[in-house]
């Protein structure tokens, strides 16, 4: 398979996802070394998860499958642009690599919200649209020194 | 219990998931009138799943606690300010505000990605350090307009 058999994969997805009424319309697959590790529609409403986004959930497969939080070497095919959450994911993964069909504007020509977020995030915290205080910073800094002088630690 | 209260129960979540070593040092609460309604430390190395952050773990059991995709009126207490996939999720889930106590300084200095990705994702997408290549927007944009013309959908 090629990166359009992929992509196209995802979009038969995407239209089965959306066929069920489970979420919206969008698919998603991870693929490594020429096999399909993971593959997701959008489950937000069936499954009430705000995060259940196709590349999220197809992700998440992966890693389960691999049983690795990384997912080095992987590519991530989506029937459309990932927004900041999905792609926050992505770089976490550590996917080596993105396709994707639609991009974040035809998303929020059907009413999709990825392209706000997006420029929310890059707004500075303190004019976001959902507000966000710092209290009991030295508390927090205190739990990170703890983790800091740990031994035996797993980074991820 | 007050601001500071639930503040503390986040450090004391991100402090278990710690010792339990689950993953980073990291805990958050959802809190609906005056009720804590999910709770979560970061899991990712413990579940394998790099989008088990303590935000997106307490966001899923909160939806899946109030069986909706919105938590609408609700409050994230988190002992780190959220990251952007973290930060995406706070805004699919309609989270009214969010009190932090480390921030992502903070993390980065103990060794997190945080920072690393929130300016990713304030670069132009073709410099970021993910490849992300458009093919077939065509096709994708084809099964947005399926979805445009559904009679019967759930917005989120």
């Amino acid at each position: 398979m090629n990166h359009d058999d992929y992509l196209r994969r995802a979009l038969q997805l995407a239209a089965e996802g959306m066929r069920r009424g489970e979420g919206g319309p969008f698919g998603a697959l991870i693929v490594r070394d020429g096999e399909i590790i993971g593959e997701a529609w959008n489950q937000v409403v069936a499954n009430n998860d705000p995060s259940a986004h196709a590349e999220v959930m197809a992700i998440r497969r992966a890693a389960a499958h691999i049983e690795h939080f990384h997912l080095h070497g992987a590519r991530l095919y989506t029937s459309c642009e990932p927004c900041p959450m999905c792609l926050g994911a992505a770089y976490w993964a550590h996917i080596d690599r993105i396709y994707y069909a639609a991009n974040g504007e035809d998303a929020a020509a059907v009413g999709f919200s990825d392209d706000f977020i997006l420029q929310q995030l890059r707004l500075p915290a303190g004019e976001r649209a959902i507000p966000a205080e710092n209290r009991l910073r030295d508390e927090g800094r205190k739990v990170f020194e703890r983790y800091a002088e740990l031994s035996a630690k797993t980074d991820y």
